[in-house]
């Protein structure tokens, strides 16, 4: 990726593709329209205040406005913090109060939430009120736009301990983004993205800008679609009424639309966050929806993407195996330091141009995990002899059982074959003589027998090893689940504790 | 483009597409055998006292072996020298008196064409009795590649004057290769690319890199396959015996295959260096070939290629218009200095991260024409109201009549419209009144007056202005060409002057 400043995609489209439009909940602008708008916005942020290095936070939902707040913070060199509305209150507050914003921007239904005293200092306006003022301003204000600038403040999503920022470059953020362009539209692969399609994204901005959506689309010259809130109804609304050939979503966000009776013949699908499993991928081939699977994370944006090779012989070759996007890399370490050979599990690190120098302001934990020029990711995974990785599971939610990992995502995705189970997730509890053993929680009307008695047909088909069995498979009203709509680890080990002493 | 090294594009086939492969009139090897062999051959050109910024002139039609030669240079950071076989033997001499290298490798055909004494240190060794020495070395004697290194010296190929030398760093040359890549797989394109692709590449060597083919396809984990010398009977054999589906030619190629009758259903051409004729465009059509169009030149590398955008209306706006590459700029700029607005006529300037510093070791060539960040790349060329060029003509082969532009391509494309013409030409002779008058020539069996009363026609239509009617219209019997298959516009020039005043 060369070192391009993050206006670059919307100047090319409102060059070559003027015509082509966004969609959001608040409005429906051309690119053409949107570069003038967003050199307006610029001067508009300017006359907040607002230059190179200054915090604008934004607590929205996707949006329009949101998408031309990022372009014109990059124009005036500021930096965007795209506020995770799904986090508790408190967390938003302290993160609110790290980030010091110079402006704080909240549409309506945010405003208690981003009301905590934490970002004090902070200009707060209501898009509502404010964003129509922003535009008004004539001329041209931006500086002249450094790719090198420090432009997006993300966090982590915390699923286990408080979020970590990261800052990114303007140049980095754009890099990463062109590294899911690049994989999708160079290579074969179920999600092939090209100029022509229309995406729809799923993802919320605070998830990397909405997966870079908000930069791959322009570069494409493609229709970009956003919808307020997640909602089948409203995904088959707009897939129907703006001619939606491609989307992102995480697998939550399939097995709802699946739920809701939704088959989308021909929908090209970006599938990331958490492991797909295989019956949902069964589902989605059968509602006529192709599916390519990314792994990456707020701490290294795009890592890799499944495409075929000349070894892929199956779709669950696509569903399981990655490979590195151009330009970022991939290792497997085992605990003793070595590098896994195929079909050996170790700790996956990961290097590309924009990997982000460390975490902000926390030396200690950019230690931890920036080592020797390599990131930790804290993942486990599995090379395979094509280059390719596939990820087992979290570091942290993998069961260590006699000095071996149990990759808990096979596991669950072994229980969601069985009939009735709706949900699945594995989790370590502490065991005197092996150190960690798995139990299983489930939601679904199937019996716990049976679960027992399809993992036990598993081993004997040589899918897993006889020691990955649970000790104890439970099954559970509901699932726990995070701010960010991933299963609740943590609160599933608690659970399991307390369920073991007998408490709950 | 990420500032990445040269050997990157085979690092990475080797490790996912390791099968695929190279195939050449040498030998056929894939890229995970490719990636061995070239550690050996690195070894081999150490062996020889080859080391960084050490010329390594290598004179050989388009081999596995040239490739493999290529990236072992890449690997222990040396510059690797295509010699231009085209060229006659005093040129090929001059330029390699100007090089320098290190070591020359020749194969056999050429041994005279490098005996000159232009490279009088260089140890000289024909690669029919050295290559299989220089494989032969074990081991991997790879210093660290820096991205950065000088890379490649490519002379341009002298249309006009003598040949200026260009130097490219590794991350450049890579970066202008990726940019073909990058617009030909994100967008709607006749010659979209992709990893499934098998790719010819019948561009020469010495014409960069054949195009940037030799890391255009591992980067894709393509297929490629080279033909010695361009024959249609040997294209036909590559495509039925390869399986390809793209290649890249010149016009000449495509003209030349037509004529020997053959027909290529679903093959996808990517077309450059000349405009390609009207008629010619069509009858590729008719044999069933899709084809983009190409513009870029030695000393910029890629600049633009045609793609569709909302206002692309018809095939011809995909044989006359070309867009930027992803992170190339073109500027219109008239002889008053002011941009031109679309329809109107000014010399075209380039941008991109690759751009070249300037001209190897010519500081006055490079005054000329890297002026305020920009290249001037002499030719002219009308903007397009989508951010598109249409390449007009080159400065030089212009007719500058009465203060304006008459772009002698235009002319030449009208004529070639004529039943019975093959090829056609128009220069300029000097004119006491208009400073420069339009004069035609062509090859075919059609009548003078059949040519005129066409021309007339298309003033009529609305084609062209009146005053671009060329005042002399003359049939000869073969076009002069230059030594890479371009029509010789000097020498017809000279013959027009001297026809005008009654001497040929």
């Amino acid at each position: 990726m060369y070192q391009a400043p993050v206006t670059y995609p919307l100047e090319r489209a409102s060059s070559i593709f003027p015509g082509r439009e966004v969609v959001g909940p608040d409005a429906r602008v051309s690119y053409g329209e949107m570069m003038r708008r967003v050199k307006r916005l610029a001067c508009g942020l300017a006359a907040l205040g607002v230059g190179r290095g200054d915090v604008v936070a934004v607590a929205d939902f996707n949006s329009v406005r949101f998408m031309e707040l990022a372009y014109a913070a990059g124009l005036v060199n500021a930096v965007l913090m795209p506020v995770n509305y799904r986090l508790p209150p408190a967390l938003v507050s302290e993160i609110l109060g790290e980030a010091q914003p110079k402006v704080l921007l909240y549409s309506r239904p945010f405003r208690e939430l981003v009301g905590a005293p934490g970002a004090s200092g902070a200009r707060r306006l209501a898009l509502e009120d404010a964003y129509e003022g922003l535009l008004g301003r004539p001329g041209d204000c931006g500086a002249e736009v450094d790719p090198d600038a420090d432009y997006v403040l993300l966090f982590t999503s915390g699923t286990t301990g408080k979020p970590k920022g990261v800052l990114y470059r303007q140049w980095k953020m754009l890099a990463g983004a062109m590294g899911i362009a690049g994989q999708l539209s160079l290579y074969d692969t179920p999600a092939r993205l090209s100029s022509g399609d229309v995406i729809l994204s799923l993802i919320p901005m605070f998830h990397i800008l909405s997966w870079g959506s908000i930069f791959i689309a322009p570069m494409l010259g493609s229709k970009l679609v956003f919808i307020e809130k997640f909602d089948p109804a409203a995904v088959a609304r707009a897939v129907e009424e703006e001619g939606v050939t491609w989307m992102n979503a995480v697998p939550t966000m399939i097995y709802m639309l699946l739920e809701a009776g939704l088959r989308f013949r021909g929908l090209k699908v970006l599938v990331g966050g958490s492991p797909l499993p295989k019956r949902l991928a069964e589902r989605m081939k059968e509602a006529g929806m192709a599916y390519s699977l990314i792994y990456g994370a707020t701490d290294m944006l795009a890592a890799s993407i499944s495409i075929r090779t000349d070894r892929t012989r199956s779709d669950d070759d696509l569903r399981l195996t990655t490979h590195p996007v151009p330009y970022a890399r991939l290792r497997v370490v085992k605990p003793d330091g070595s590098p896994a050979a195929p079909g050996e599990i170790g700790e996956i690190y990961f290097q590309a141009p924009w990997m982000p120098e460390g975490y902000w302001r926390n030396p200690e934990k950019t230690r931890e995990s920036f080592v020797g020029g390599w990131f930790r990711t804290g993942d486990i995974g599995s090379p395979t002899p094509d280059g390719g990785v596939r990820v087992l599971d979290r570091l942290k939610d993998a069961v260590k059982s006699g000095g071996e990992w149990i990759p808990t995502s096979i596991l669950e995705s072994i229980i969601l074959e069985v009939p009735g189970v709706r949900l699945a997730a594995v989790v370590p509890v502490e065991d005197e003589r092996w150190g960690e053993r798995p139990v299983a929680f489930y939601v679904g009307h199937a019996g716990e027998e049976e679960v027992r008695r399809h993992l036990e047909a598993a081993y004997r088909e040589g899918r897993i090893a006889k020691w990955w069995i649970p000790d104890h498979i439970m099954r559970i009203g509901d699932m726990p689940l995070t701010s960010t709509g991933k299963i609740n680890k943590l609160a599933l080990r608690d659970l399991a504790r307390a369920r073991l002493r007998g408490e709950a």
